[in-house]
């Protein structure tokens, strides 16, 4: 069955709070980009993304041998863990499915590090302890997801340090850190040029509203490894749209800017509204909310045609535990307000 | 490196005959149906690739449980291999090389059939006796690629009751069948209703000039199989556009008449042509031609600005074997006029 957020598919979906995806859409310019790219299309891609690779590669100051594009992120997921083959695997739960479903496809032991309500679903020292010589990958998503929690800085240095140390590898996915104005402190992203260890996940689906055209990327400065990673695929993984709309998108720098600012403002009235209605939130670092609620919130919206994502079927999590995207003014405005009403009918 | 043809970006080309695209491009229907799914793309797209499925099962006559859409053909051979798992597989020599990279994945062993040129690299009987209790997997192409040769219809049904005897599974990948007036008579697609040891391939990408865009399909009535096959990629896989102009391509009759009869006609005044040029080429069946002649053409025609593949580094052949997509008559005179020229350097 489906996991996952943004099933627009099986509902009757009017607002979708469910799929965390920048709520101005996909920039004008990534939009015609990928329009017109589609005449191109009786041709194959290029298996390599050439034009798209280098500008990253610009972008992220990152030798373009050191990155890999995938048909999303969740593609590089699953080629990464066919191209590495870790026997054992430490994941942390709750935390995106995905890197469970693919290490699942080669039998991969996984070893869960839950998360506790009672440090507020934060990564704590703790962690540190469970990766040993015999851990050969660590999978951490930065800020996670479905929480929205950062990893605090430090411990994330000595995480990287214990990896070192038992040769472990650290599999990091940053693509929700996009959305932060701190973005390039919190990232690992420079650690790449000297630490082979280390793979980062990034896509374009969330921060250009690319979702349905499916585009993502790792970094990774060990180049056997993303050798290893094109072999365990198809040749022409990237669309030719796909290509187009990600060398469009990496010129939106205003665009980032003004989404980050709209994240920034909606989330403080999403928090203040949610506070007054009596919902507790943890503190989010990217642009979706996880609070705690009753049982049935997610039932009683979608009957308003508002689906959100129930987290009861995260691993560590059950019923009660939901995410939200943040979207629009209005569109935020609309779920308060249906919020409120489902209060209501609850007392 | 790179394997395949289609690569129009490493190379100076203005025409590309080799990708076995159809030369009418993509129907202007499906061109509009991708384009106006861009405006979805903010949106996942659906994981079962519901409507889509739905207008193959009723084209092909096949339930919808036994279809499975990908990323291009080429996507679902990858996770075939992986949900299969075949300790022992059996290939031609020379085919498609997409099968071997998947099955290399899984360190699964392959034994080659090497097709014989004294047989004009036809199937023959000879390969029924490799079909062993050992073999898991047997993939075949038909038309095979790069040859464009049919397997004999008398000797694929062998194939199917050797494949049942011994308990081996056969992959067959029908992607270049649509091509053929009589594609119904030689596909072995109403087979899947009372054998569950078949999967057939299908591409939307040849046919519906839409290889940049990706779409493929595979058909099974091992439904666990299937199941399978989905669990061991992303749950996003196809992409929005790619599954619009899909559903838009299922209408297009006309346009795959109107193909079929230019394929027709084309590939009679190439065969012709390239007689009178006093090339040898074999009989083709599908919509490109397979030919051998001196080394250097595939040199001397880029240089030309055309681009044909030079089928080298497939196994079992080697330099001078040539294979070319059948295009436009235009087109084609133009590369029949080109390889006159380079003939004539030759002498």
């Amino acid at each position: 069955m489906y996991q996952h957020g943004g099933d627009i598919y099986s509902n009757n979906v009017k607002l979708d709070f469910s799929a965390n995806i920048n709520p101005f859409g996909m920039p004008y310019a990534v939009k015609k980009a990928a329009e017109c790219a589609i005449a191109n299309c009786i041709h194959y891609p290029d298996t390599y993304c050439r034009e798209l690779t280098k500008g990253i590669s610009i972008k992220e100051e990152i030798k373009e041998e050191h990155i890999l594009c995938g048909n999303g992120a969740a593609d590089l997921i699953f080629r990464f863990v066919l191209a590495k083959s870790p026997k054992k695997a430490l994941l942390l739960a709750p935390s995106f499915s995905e890197y469970e479903a693919a290490l699942h496809t080669i039998n991969c032991h996984i070893h869960y590090h839950i998360l506790q309500e009672e440090y507020g679903y934060c990564l704590t020292e703790q962690f540190l302890n469970e990766i040993t010589q015999q851990t050969d990958v660590v999978i951490l998503c930065n800020p996670n997801n479905p929480t929205g929690i950062l990893i605090e800085k430090e411990l994330l240095y000595k995480i990287v340090c214990q990896c070192h140390k038992t040769n472990t590898f650290l599999f990091l996915d940053e693509c929700f850190l996009d959305f932060m104005a701190n973005e390039k402190e919190i990232s690992l992203k420079q650690q790449i040029h000297y630490n082979k260890n280390i793979m980062i996940l990034k896509a374009f689906t969330k921060m250009y509203g690319m979702a349905g055209l499916r585009l993502g990327y790792c970094i990774c400065s060990d180049t056997t490894l993303i050798q290893k990673m094109r072999f365990v695929s198809q040749s022409w993984a990237v669309s030719i749209p796909a290509q187009a709309a990600g060398v469009a998108a990496l010129n939106e720098t205003e665009f980032v800017k003004k989404t980050i600012e709209l994240i920034q403002q909606e989330k403080q009235y999403l928090l203040s509204e949610l506070k007054n209605i009596g919902i507790y939130c943890y503190t989010p670092s990217a642009n979706y909310i996880f609070f705690k609620a009753e049982r049935g919130y997610y039932e009683m919206l979608l009957k308003k045609g508002i689906l959100i994502r129930s987290c009861h079927n995260y691993k560590g999590l059950c019923h009660g535990y939901y995410r939200i995207a943040i979207k629009t003014h209005e569109q935020n405005k609309i779920l308060i307000e249906a919020l409120k009403e489902v209060k209501k009918c609850q007392k």
